[in-house]
C-alpha cells in the first residue's frame, strides 16, 4: 500500500456548466468548526438562511429550505413529493433537463408527457395550453428556467394563468438562474421551485435550496401513498427547519456555513445589481464572441446569461480547443451535452464568474487557441470593451 | 430588511452521537477552490478515495464511494438498490435505525419483516436463523452493527454461514462503527455496508460511503424495474466513478476533498492502531463513569467503543444536565431517542474525539453539575486513570 499524497487542486477558472468558483469568504466561512444539529446557533443560522433564500428566489413561502443534495436531489425532491403514482406531468422536453425530469417522473411512478421542441429554443405558452386542452388531468407543468444544456431561459409570463384554467401546479427548475436572472417564484405563481448552491450562488455543490407554495404544500400534505424516499420527503424536512425541531438526519452543516455566507454576499451586492451585472458580462462575451466570426445556439431573447452557448466552427473538434483552454489558460468550459454533444461549447458567466476580467481573458485565449490550430478568426476584445464603455449601470466591473 | 451577520459558530467538544469534530487538516482540505467534475485532479482524488475507502471498509470491492448525501442517504441508497417490489427483508429491530430501515423498505415497496429486540441488546444469530426458517423468500438480512441510538455492537461472526443456507443478502449498517470499530466487510462477506463521513471518520456531514459485493451489484443489474430514485441509482453512480465517467450529478467536491484528507489520517494512525485507542477511551471513560455510581444500558461485550449509553438517575431530568453541559464546558452530548428518550444520556468518543483529554473533562464536567443538581455521585477519575496507566498498546494519548 503506497501512503496517500495530501491533494492540492490545481487554480481553475470555472466557465463552464457549473460548479462555478467559490468566494474566498464563503471557503473561509465553510471551514469554521461544525456544531451539533440541534446546536442553538445552528438553529439560528437556519434561520437566517432561509430569510435569504425567500429573498433571492424571491418569495415568501414558509417551505423554503435546502435539500442535502445536490442540484439533483432537488429535482428529485421537488418531483418525487408532488406525484402520486398515475399522475400525469407535463414537461418541457428542449432540453438534458428536461429529459431528467421525464426520467424522474417515470421511476416513481407517474405519466410523463412531453412538450417537444427543439434543443436550444423555449417552450411556448401556446404549446403548453395546446397540451393541458388535449391531455385533461395534467396535475403538474414542469418547466426548466434556465437550461444548463442549452443556455436557454425560458419566459415564465403567462404560464400562471394557463395552468390555472387547468388546475395544475407550475413546477421551475432554476439550478442555473437563481441568483442571476430574476426567477420570482410568488410573481409568477410557481408553485415548486429548486437550485442548486454551486451555479451563480458560488457556494460548493451539496445542497439543492427548494420552495413550495402553500398550494404545493397542501398537494403533498393530501397524499394517498407517502412520498417513495423517506431522504428527500419534504415533510420530514419540514419538521427539523420548522418550529418541531425532529431530527430527519443529520445535515451538511459545513454547507449550511457556505451557503448563508454566499447568500450573504447576495444580499450586499444586491439583486437588481447582480442581475444587471450578468446581463452585461453576457453581453460582452456574445459582442465579442459574433465579433470573431463565431455563432450563438440561442436567439437572443430567450439566451440565458449565466451560460452561453456558442456553436463549434465546421470541422473543428470542441474537446481539442476545450482541452487547450485548461491546460494552458486554466479556464474550464463545457462541452455539449446529448443532441448537442461535440457542436457546442457552453461558457459559464456565474455570480463571481461573471466579470469583464473573465471575459477578455476568455476571448483572448479562444482567440489564440483558435487561430494556433488554424481555425480562421477575428478580435473580439474590442466589440466586448465596447458594451463595457457604455454608460454602466451598477454591480462590479472586476 | 436587517442585514444579515457573519456566522461564527461557538467553539464545542462534539460529545454526542454525531457530528464529531472535524480535524483541523480537514477543514483546511475542504476550503481549497473547488474543480469541475471531470478535472483530471478530481478524478485522480476519487481513485485515492476509493483506495481508502476500501482499506478502511476491509473489502476489495469495486463498487465502493460516497453518496452525495448524509448517512440517511446511504441507507437509502444501500435499500431501494437491493429491493424490489414484494421482495421481504429481514431487519433487526433493535433501535432507533432499525426502525429507519423498516420505513425505507415499506416506502420502496418491499415487505419488512422485523426480528425484534430490546432497545440495548443486540440481535443473536439464532434469531437470524429462525426467522429465515421461518418465513421463507427472504432477499436481505438488514443489520445495524452500531445502534447510534442505543449504543449496541451487533457481532458480525456466524451471520454470513446463516445467511447464506437461505440465499440472502447481508446488508450491515456501519454508520457508527467505521474507522473506529472492525467491519471486515470482506471477512464478515457483507454485501452491502454504508457508513456516514461525520462520525469516527472526522470529516463534515454530507457523503455516505457505502460498498457493494459483486453478487450485490449482480442483484442490482438484474432487477425486473429501475431503481425508482435516480439520485441514489448506484448504476448512475457507478458510470460516474467507473471508467466510463458519465455525468450523473455534480458532487459535492468540497466535500470529496475533506473525505480524502480524513481517510488519510486514518491510513496514517493505521487501522488496528485506530481500533486500539477508542478500546480504551471506552474502557477508561465507563470505568470513571461506574465509579461515579452510574449505570450503562449494554451489557460489556455489545457496548460500542464510539458511543456510550448511560442510565439517567432515577428522579434527574436529562435535558438539564445535557444543558449545563454545552453552557458551562461546551460539552455537547446526546439525550435518548425513541422508547430511550428522556432514560438515557449518549456520549460519543469518536474518532479524534476519542482521546483522554476529552474523557478525563468530561468525567470532571458531568460530576461537577450532578453534584450541584443534588444528585450524589463518587469521583470517577481515578478509576478511568487506573485503565490508562495500564501498559500502553499504542495510539494517540492526546
Amino acid at each position: 500500500m503506497t501512503a496517500s499524497k495530501a491533494f492540492h487542486p490545481p487554480t481553475r477558472i470555472l466557465m463552464g456548466p457549473g460548479p462555478s468558483n467559490v468566494e474566498e469568504r464563503v471557503l473561509r466561512a465553510m471551514s469554521a468548526q461544525v456544531v451539533g444539529y440541534f446546536d442553538p446557533s445552528l438553529l439560528e443560522a437556519m434561520g437566517e438562511i432561509h430569510r435569504l433564500l425567500n429573498a433571492t428566489f424571491e418569495t415568501e413561502n414558509r417551505a423554503t429550505f435546502p435539500v442535502s443534495g445536490t442540484g439533483t436531489s432537488g429535482m428529485e425532491a421537488a418531483l418525487i413529493n408532488l406525484i402520486e403514482p398515475g399522475e400525469k406531468v407535463l414537461i418541457g422536453y428542449n432540453g438534458f433537463f428536461g429529459d431528467r425530469m421525464h426520467q424522474i417522473v417515470e421511476r416513481c411512478g407517474g405519466v410523463p408527457i412531453r412538450i417537444e421542441e427543439e434543443w436550444g429554443k423555449p417552450i411556448r405558452p401556446e404549446q403548453v395550453q395546446e397540451a393541458l386542452k388535449k391531455d385533461t388531468g395534467i396535475k403538474i407543468v414542469a418547466l426548466v428556467h434556465a437550461e444548463t444544456s442549452t443556455g436557454v431561459l425560458q419566459p415564465l409570463e403567462d404560464l400562471r394563468e394557463i395552468v390555472d384554467r387547468y388546475g395544475a401546479l407550475l413546477l421551475v427548475d432554476a439550478v442555473t438562474s437563481l441568483a442571476a436572472h430574476p426567477v420570482g417564484v410568488d410573481q409568477h405563481g410557481i408553485d415548486v421551485c429548486y437550485a442548486a448552491t454551486q451555479k451563480a450562488l458560488n457556494a460548493p455543490p451539496g445542497l439543492a435550496p427548494v420552495t413550495f407554495s402553500e398550494r404545493a404544500i397542501e398537494k403533498t400534505r393530501n397524499r394517498r401513498r407517502k412520498v417513495q424516499s423517506y431522504y428527500l420527503d419534504i415533510a420530514l424536512f419540514e419538521q427539523y427547519w420548522g418550529t418541531n425541531r425532529f431530527y430527519h438526519h443529520t445535515p451538511p452543516v459545513s454547507l449550511y456555513y457556505a451557503l448563508l455566507e454566499a447568500l450573504r454576499i447576495v444580499e450586499e451586492e444586491g439583486l437588481e445589481a447582480r442581475f444587471e451585472r450578468h446581463r452585461l458580462n453576457h453581453l460582452a462575451l456574445i459582442a465579442g464572441l459574433e465579433a470573431m466570426g463565431l455563432e450563438m445556439l440561442v436567439e437572443p431573447p430567450y439566451r440565458l446569461w449565466t451560460l452561453n452557448t456558442v456553436k463549434v466552427p465546421e470541422g473543428v473538434d470542441e474537446a481539442t480547443i476545450r482541452g487547450r483552454l485548461l491546460q494552458e489558460f486554466g479556464i474550464d468550459i463545457g462541452g455539449g451535452l446529448g443532441t448537442l454533444k461535440g457542436r457546442v461549447w457552453r461558457v459559464g458567466l456565474m455570480g463571481m464568474n461573471s466579470t469583464p476580467n473573465n471575459v477578455l481573458l476568455f476571448l483572448t485565449a479562444l482567440e489564440r487557441i483558435l487561430l494556433s490550430e488554424g481555425v480562421p478568426c477575428g478580435p473580439g476584445i474590442a466589440a466586448a470593451d465596447e458594451i463595457y464603455r457604455k454608460p454602466f449601470q451598477g454591480g462590479s466591473r472586476v
